[in-house]
């Protein structure tokens, strides 16, 4: 029959995360785990010569998988049939010794998860990095900020995209704090009482445990669990999946700013060189790969809820109910976040902004912006404030109504203030306010320089962030 | 119009719980929040009265919130209508100054989650406490673990708790970070620019840095965010609800099994002093408490998919789409797992566990989950492994159809294979490995001990947890 | 303690909705469905005489919630105090006979939910009739209508209208259908077997099958459950929810798109007669109203969420897991979507459309649109396609250029092309072409016909919508 | 690369579920829709050749996809890329005559969906027909029926399985509503106006409108939707998966309940032939269908919340957004729950049911079930009704509390009853009820016969489905 490929895989996910969890990837690490236990068990006195071991190691990259399938269809167990199907390969029978299949699974599920994580934070730290150089770069330029999608006061660009990369940051620091205590499950038998492992080792429980953490400690694991049943908590396999969201809300309300922008004109997410817009309108320039970055957040939104079905659903020492769930959420919420990621990377580094686009939206809403100001010196230059305010707001709604009937195509509201004598306020420091207007952006270059700091920590956490680039997006 | 209350504030959150979010309770914190601005504004200079900053201070908690509903009704505006009704109340203007309305609402919304989640963690501490005590207690009862819902090895109950206990660890190492990094948004303005404050401050950014700063800490939040726009980013409720469905996570899988075992008269979840069944049948013990605990879980399940919804819908500097969402899930989110805690905990101090019951499945259940055992056995007494596999299998699929069909009601497991000469194996050394099977729980006791050194370390550091005392619950 | 109230019911839902779901109205249901099933009693043999029925009746209005609380506090039962109150306020002890107390809340919570969705169903009819004014409207208005948030292609307002009224009525086809088959479940007693009913009737199931039904019709329920437990199948509240998710998407879609319109000053969702902007910023038209929308749109998100936990989650005949979701989940979802629905109607009677700026919008986009017909006329004229679309593409790749670095203000493509010999079209060919760009919006007259159409068929069927008017939002 | 398999499609989905899906089918689709709108467009009156039709009609079964990926690669347009293999293949270039990429995907897509909703009815009634046989098998065994998972009344096993497929047949309704109504998007263009087909016909709107049905109709599309823009309203497919959810809530209250009975070892889910439970365990037959059922109903509720962020997110005329969304949860929702009832319909086959078991747990639960009665018969006997709860309140407590203490193996409630002088009823009395407590099922076996009629009216409804067969699950 015709395989039906898993779409997030094969069109957004990058290599290095299709490599984790490659059916072919998954049974080279099953083998990395059971010689580093078979190593481990050695160590500690279990009878299993040395040259078996290496005889293992000769053979641990040769998968044929469809071999394994046509001794599962003989077993009916897919455990056995990967057991089976190395020990032949090696032409020795001394791996998973002591183990239950749940003894395997659920540490090397735990490593791809564990590796995955490790991926996604290079990725996201060199996303940092790319986000502190676009906020040097457009520190500059003095934008329109909105609030409920109308102008609202000035901004800068570089400000706004900082505003997102401290959102991003905030969740990178989730994803930091949960790399550092992941613990993994351990040999811990059918039930979670090791006892299987114990009689292999003549009931010495505290060498079973050297030996679960020796081979934990092998893969990089920073923490080995206690009491588990036949499956590790599933609460852990939710706090990796909410991780993950996390991680997707900055890019995600990047991406819709992005899109708004583009439909003014303002920005654009850029164009791949040789890339042009659709074959009927070379001109359109879709925000598609942004509208993508959205769709992966609700994908994410749906893995969400699976892994948060997952747990508390743990009937005594559990069950595979959590099994087909597993197969599809943990997999899919990497590959959904890894293409999110990548893309919110390329576009980052594609984007384009119009600084003439800017200023004529500037030009057209400063006026309006200003209000306040004008009031405040109007104050000053000795009117009553209900009288200033008042005046104001009728110009203000005068101009408002003109633009939108039609009658005027400029914001004349300057105009219009130095021309009403109740204002008292000149042509001339009407003017001056207006040109000054692009500085009233308060401590956004100290806020900037602060989201500077922090990605310059980001950078020394993860150092190999620096080399790291992004792939060609769809 | 008749009030319609909140039915997770009226029915399972405590007193506590409630005052936080209560609607006299916020307006008091708005108050307390103004005040600490006006003395940290007057600390940096700007010219606010002492004797003002006196008289608010002594009408803060005079709360009428009808006399704020009818301001409210005449401004068509809430922050405003809480502005003037505090003016009115002290005699002065002193409040909000170079502030936004975001720039209250945000924050003193931020002091209640901060507030909330620190109440959480000496519940959830409290909680640990006394599932240590359980464990200790349950220690030495031998009990069937159960996988796929039916018998597989033993283990101890005592280890069963500290299975779940652990998981609720996990989960609140995720508060505890969530806590130590809580970031507030300040007062940034209306698009997160601080321009106002700035301006108050005679364009001094370095003071109103320290202003904010002052306020903040006063209130023991430990960071401040740099770049925001009108909100603070919407990720950051995500991490809070989802730190809190993480927690619901251990309590729910207890539940569940805490039903099943009551469904085999195991243990119950006790009854509240004074307590009988339902009317017609007084004997019969309902888990209503533990089922309760589900259905919380249920319901933060709903929760977190808003707060979902919220994370990464960030159009340019924000709106107010969020508003009416943060409304509804950032308080009943607390009042869920709140009344989950409570439930929980009570249930952990009522319930009872039935040894004579427990003895019984056990006799049922050993002589199967021995057959590993008795192989073991056979082959050192020299018989064939294959030969040994397949008579215990013979045997013991006859006694499961037996016990099935009704043809026998005791497990003859034992004298069946004691009959047989095949296996090699006299009654009595079979008789004494049933007698010695409570005795394979592996390392059941090691994993109690570090469990419980984990509850002493979650005791040192939340030291007010002792004191700590379950509310009744309905 | 203070009350904290259901946000939801305060602020957002109308009081019709309200008293569907209030404590008080509850207890009424209660009351007329004892006394209803008394009469069906009665009617097919059991002694229960006129006068104690007509002592309830007399009496059914009188509800003092405090009196009922205090009857819990004391027999700690809920259903027992309402009940005994009831018995003593007539004088009587004839309700509830062979009734469990899940054959009263059942059915009683299913009168409420099937009272809501008629509301619901007048409300959303009444919604389209107000669509199908505006789509009337607005039928002369040509907008460029977008996709990927840029200009596309000429569309009429109107057919933007009947879009998103097209999705509504798509909601509405489920909604209709759902209540036209929406089963009760009936006096079935502790495990569905109906029993205890049935022992009242001396073994009679015809005779109970006829009283149970009869109770249902008096309520104007079309169905009656055959097979249940203590509890009806929560799959039917997850229809009732989901199909409240359905209802607010059309709405949605078209608040997202006013939100985006009013960015470009193309519309506003208008204001309340005598209100205005924010004070500061008088000008300033926030799409307050249709964010709500959206937010409303996420909070129900969140309640499908938790009805989809209640389905599929039955253990047995059932249990109360479900009991504190669905206090939450059921009415929350109606106010909810009542607040949505409420908020959407008003919108559509006040919004307001610019057709001042609608026109420069479409001369600055026309002329790109227009593109393809220009290379149809060209190949028309003689010239090669190949060569036509190469032209094009060089100078409209070049106007969107010098608009967006600013080096032109209109888009002189027409001119450009006019003047460019390749193309083989004059001036006046091409600006024949933008004059008629406006009578391209192809069968958009005819869809907006066959919308009316629809509306139509629903004001027939619930003919009862003309005369309903939305109520004032906050 | 390696290919990433969907997990869904490879383990789980039948073939021919898979083939509405499969890269290859979807292909081949596209190929037959572009053939019946030439068809259609040749009937009025556009010049295509007959020949031109036959020509790529001999083809349209001959998919490389390599050679489209390869085109793809170099037009980087995917629609694009398969016209021109399709033209190359046939030789003529008469496909996609008006249309753009969105006439044909949402159009095939959508022919996808309701190929697959059809698929699903059928399997939905042939696991009807199961259940019809399945009630029937089991309606003479008498339960104990559970509530809150301890024994409360009894039923019959029958019941208990028509109450399931009371909930299935209810989702059924909502699947069979949503087929007859299931609209088309239709050839709209590209912001849904219909331009440039009606373009293609000079103008001719009705003639559009009539090729549009007339293609439809060909591929048994019920209806047409009017006003969409570039895309159908995203409700839509949230109704589509709605839907699908709700199907999956019947099977899985099943399922829970069949795990539940195996752990009491009432029931059994079954093995296939030939099928051993654990090697290391062969008497240990653990739920895994049931589980994996369960399993797939939480990754269905991922979808749902996928499904739900789809619906009303459309801005303006539409956009990519949900393309990549769509891409994951159209096809996996369809997986999953064909996953899902190929397994239940397996289970519900080989399922097992112990009858020896079951009576021993009515023997044991039994006299508390009969307290009820016991009251009555002792009040028809002349003893007071408070005199009477009592005594039997007392010894019930007694019973129940010897039990758990192991003080006796035997519910010895009736023998304490005839002892007790105070309740004037004889042993002979109270055995005598005893052994009629098991026709105490009040209206059972009508409601399995009432059930079995709806059975009837599904296989009218649906005669096809008789003839199906569930396939071997893994």
């Amino acid at each position: 029959m015709e395989t039906i490929p898993n779409v997030l895989a094969q069109r957004y996910a990058s290599p290095a995360m299709c490599d984790i969890w490659s059916p072919i990837g998954k049974v080279k690490l099953e083998r990395q785990f059971w010689i580093a236990l078979m190593r481990a068990q050695r160590n500690h006195g279990l009878e299993i010569p040395a040259e078996a071991i290496e005889a293992y190691e000769a053979v641990a990259d040769q998968v044929d998988l469809d071999e394994i399938n046509e001794r599962e269809r003989k077993t009916r167990h897919d455990v056995k049939a990967r057991i089976e199907t190395f020990n032949a390969l090696a032409g020795f029978e001394h791996i998973h010794k002591g183990m239950t299949s749940r003894d395997l699974t659920e540490n090397v599920e735990q490593l791809q998860v564990f590796r995955a994580l490790q991926l996604l934070r290079l990725k996201s730290v060199a996303i940092m990095r790319e986000l502190g150089k676009q906020t040097e770069d457009w520190r500059g330029e003095v934008i329109t900020a909105r609030t409920h999608n109308v102008p609202a006061q000035p901004t800068l660009m570089g400000k706004r995209l900082a505003m997102f990369g401290e959102e991003f940051s905030i969740a990178l620091d989730s994803l930091h704090n949960l790399i550092s205590r992941y613990p993994a499950r351990g040999l811990k038998g059918a039930v979670g009482t090791q006892v299987d492992q114990i009689q292999l080792f003549d009931g010495n429980r505290k060498v079973v445990h050297d030996v679960e953490k020796e081979v934990l400690t092998y893969f990089g694991l920073p923490k080995l669990m206690d009491s588990v049943g036949q499956v590790y908590p599933r609460t852990l396999d939710f706090q990796v999946v909410s991780t993950l969201y996390a991680l997707s809300g900055g890019p995600s309300s990047f991406a819709k700013t992005l899109r708004l922008m583009a439909g003014h004109e303002l920005a654009s997410e850029g164009f791949a060189p040789g890339q042009v817009g659709s074959s009927a309108m070379p001109h359109k320039m879709n925000s598609r790969s942004c509208e993508r970055i959205n769709g992966f957040q609700t994908i994410l939104r749906g893995h969400l809820s699976m892994a948060a079905g997952l747990s508390g659903d743990q009937w005594n020492e559990g069950d595979v109910s959590c099994s087909v769930v597993r197969r599809v959420v943990i997999p899919d919420a990497f590959f959904a976040l890894d293409g999110l990621l990548e893309t919110f990377h390329t576009v980052l580094r594609q984007m384009e902004v119009f600084p003439a686009i800017i200023q004529l939206e500037n030009r057209r809403s400063f006026p309006f912006l200003l209000t306040t100001t004008v009031l405040m010196e109007s104050v000053k230059a000795g009117v009553g404030r209900e009288t200033a305010h008042s005046v104001i707001k009728k110009h203000a709604l005068e101009v408002v109504s003109a633009l939108r009937q039609g009658q005027s195509l400029e914001n004349d509201l300057m105009a219009r203030l130095a021309g009403d004598p109740e204002l008292g306020l000149s042509r001339d420091t009407l003017d001056q306010l207006l040109d000054h207007a692009a500085e009233q952006v308060g401590a956004a270059n100290e806020q900037i320089d602060r989201f500077l700091e922090r990605v310059k920590e980001w950078e020394k956490e993860v150092p190999e962030a620096e080399s790291y680039q992004p792939l060609e997006i769809l």
